[in-house]
């Protein structure tokens, strides 16, 4: 029986980077995964729809070379190509890991692992035991009863990015980052697009402000957005789908010709022995401490399985922690309240902290500013004058409570207010670091000056 | 005669902000232009330039079409259509700086500013007073003895972006952000293009793996590049210009369509009255201390005409601490070694701080992090890949002396380095801000992991 310091079950942005981050720390470390290394996030997740939304981007200027003093005459996407870049550029991913695993003398175990009493792993029949197993499993697409998928008519985000014909009508049920995201990218490749939403709003997570604006750009785009709707029914029996969709008006029938359901994650829990060990679990999320210990000593778990937001970058965060915990680091604890959001549609979305209404509701007494891009001369020259950013600072304080973004290349420009808010700054030190001109990035100044009537360019 | 409590020279990114902030504290305001409102910087700088170059990148995306499973069969460039684009933008963007100035009440005096004793200027034969008198009257091209500019076969970045015709061929001298900016932007637009620079590397203010990689892209994307090489001489007698060379194997002799002369600037201090008020000048800058006062009592100067960084934020920041003081403010001097300086070619570059030779220089310790964008996911879904980020800390004190990107909107990912260094964060503050997965922006984070050994992604 092979020991080790740590095993991770899964590979993803979870498990590969803990598995890395452990052998750095000197442990020998295994990682078991029973698919492609990476996981859902590199292999169906971030990276392939981010190719696909690249290629949905350039399309767009396709159409609009015009708008920048350009001529395309006969233009066309080959959708099946489009797919084919976006899992060329995952397989290099998952390639790359491939590598890392090798470069850090990290073994790889393939196959389904199960947790065992005695810190043991099964995987299909062999066992495996480690000082630390930590647990990072993940979490696939969650099924509503109304809307079972058979993963041709009704499918989830896997089937959505390599489809093998372009729908030609879709409807999307959800709109969270990955429905809006789905809903840009076929919009944009030509399909005729509706997304449902049970709540009153699109991207409901984020502040209202921010939801306004991206339906009006959903709209824009031609995207039929529907809030305060339920698809209470799809019927597959003919050659598409008839989704029946309840709202305020009563109900009506979208015909299309599949379904995609974007409603949420469900976390890969089952039948990987945490009964067996007596793990603790909530609902379907493993309870763990600070420190990502479950109540039995030398079972860890991180990422997607775990209470906190499941993101890629969560789960890395997670996992680094863990390990270095384990390795006798004075960690500090994962501050859940300081993880930027981002949705990849166009325009991107990216947010941190508070939303207006949650500081409200936490009863501080808040200055708000907001700049919007139609007034910044980058975005002027670059054609993206759609969003804005906002931000909340306390006004007592002058703690910066949040901050959210909406417009082009946004989500590379989140990670500021980030690290600011970890620093603790106050809205005068980010006013009064110089900004560069002209960038987008002035918008962030100028809607904290904004909070704080200072704003110029307004 | 009109009585102000502040009147500014030039209605550049330095004068007009000036005068939004005096008109906020309450201070009667007048700014005084004998062109555009938006000076060189909204109207022949920074706005057209960004405006060209966003067509130049649009333009590349429909010669890589297919790289991104789109089909263009047929397209072209409308030369006139992109520079009339460009001029709508500064012309809009001028409008917009006309909007503030009648809405913060700010009187706008056109002519030709001349400052007098006694605190009065005098326009074009009319005289004003103001308690306040600020100098914000930019730069200029600068010309070289050796390369006199025409306006027509020898021209400054004025002409460069409105020339009537597309050159074929074109010479650019001097590899500054200017000259790279315009090599980039003919380049891809169809132009031959030779960049000339005295120095041994191109873009010879940013540290040297920038340049390396600098020079590395220009010369794939089919740009000739020159370095150690000086324009002795431009003969444009003929239909074209000959340029004689002189590098290290001797010299050569490059003809052209034309040659672009971006050899820096020139402060406009001439003719505006700064010998008759005994305002103190050091070479081509105006002498201010850290409150842009002038030996003379009550006269001011910001801008390009100081001895700070050349660049439209520097000169806003200053122009605003300037009026602040007026004010009775408590302000902070402006901290020069935190001043964030960007290109808008392709790859961009942006960078603040020190870079690794001049940390060296200084004798600090140094841990040197750098994380290419090869090795990122976004970068890969996105077709980006060139590039890296590349950080300096101090090694006894954990300072974060520099950091220096090149990229795919690096230029927008620079504030965090900049506010980061103002708050003064170690870089394992840096590393513990969760940055979203997938971005480039998690470069920095992992850039900064290189420099302590703690890199996931290498």
């Amino acid at each position: 029986m092979s020991k080790y310091d740590v095993i991770v079950l899964g590979s993803g942005p979870g498990g590969y980077v803990t598995a890395i981050r452990a052998s750095q720390l000197g442990l020998k470390t295994a990682v078991i995964e029973k698919e492609s290394l990476g996981g859902v996030c590199l292999n169906w997740g971030c990276i392939p729809t981010k190719a696909l939304l690249k290629s949905a981007q350039v399309f767009e200027y396709l159409k609009h070379a015009n708008d920048y003093g350009l001529v395309v005459k006969e233009y066309d996407k080959n959708f099946d190509a489009v797919v084919n870049r976006s899992r060329n550029v995952a397989e290099g991913m998952s390639k790359g890991v491939q590598f890392l695993m090798k470069k850090n003398k990290i073994d790889v175990i393939n196959g389904f692992g199960k947790v065992k009493p005695g810190k043991k792993v099964d995987v299909d029949g062999k066992e495996y035991s480690a000082d630390h197993i930590i647990i990072a499993t993940g979490a696939r697409s969650r099924e509503l009863p109304s809307l079972p998928q058979d993963g041709e008519k009704v499918i989830g985000y896997r089937q959505a990015m390599t489809l093998k014909k372009q729908p030609k009508k879709m409807i999307v049920v959800g709109s969270g980052a990955i429905g809006v995201e789905f809903a840009y990218f076929y919009n944009a490749m030509g399909t005729e697009v509706t997304v449902v939403e049970y709540l009153d709003r699109i991207v409901p997570v984020e502040d209202v402000d921010v939801s306004k604006q991206m339906e009006k750009s959903f709209k824009k785009s031609g995207i039929n957005v529907m809030t305060s709707a339920e698809v209470t029914k799809v019927d597959t029996s003919g050659s598409g789908v008839k989704a029946t969709v309840k709202t305020k008006k009563g109900e009506e029938v979208l015909e299309a010709d599949l379904v995609l359901s974007a409603v949420g994650i469900k976390t890969n829990i089952e039948g990987i022995g945490l009964e067996d060990v007596g793990i603790a679990v909530d609902r379907d999320k493993i309870l763990v401490n600070n420190y990502y210990q479950t109540n039995i000593p030398g079972y860890y778990a991180i990422g997607d399985v775990t209470p906190g937001q499941a993101l890629a970058h969560v789960a890395s965060a997670e996992g680094i922690l863990c390990v270095e915990k384990i390795a006798g680091h004075n960690v500090e604890a994962l501050d859940y309240g300081n993880i930027p959001g981002c949705t990849y549609a166009s325009p991107e979305i990216a947010s941190v902290g508070l939303t207006e209404q949650q500081a409200k509701d936490k009863g501080y007494e808040i200055k708000v500013g907001k700049f919007p891009f139609s007034a910044s001369g980058k975005a002027s020259a670059a054609g993206t004058k759609d969003g804005f950013v906002k931000v909340i600072f306390d006004a007592k304080y002058g703690e910066w409570l949040g901050c959210h973004m909406i417009g082009a290349g946004v989500t590379d420009m989140i990670a500021e207010a980030v690290l600011g808010r970890k620093l603790e700054t106050t809205g005068h030190e980010v006013l009064k670091a110089v900004h560069p001109h002209p960038t987008m990035s002035e918008a962030v100044m100028e809607a904290v000056a904004d909070a704080y009537d200072e704003v110029i360019h307004l």
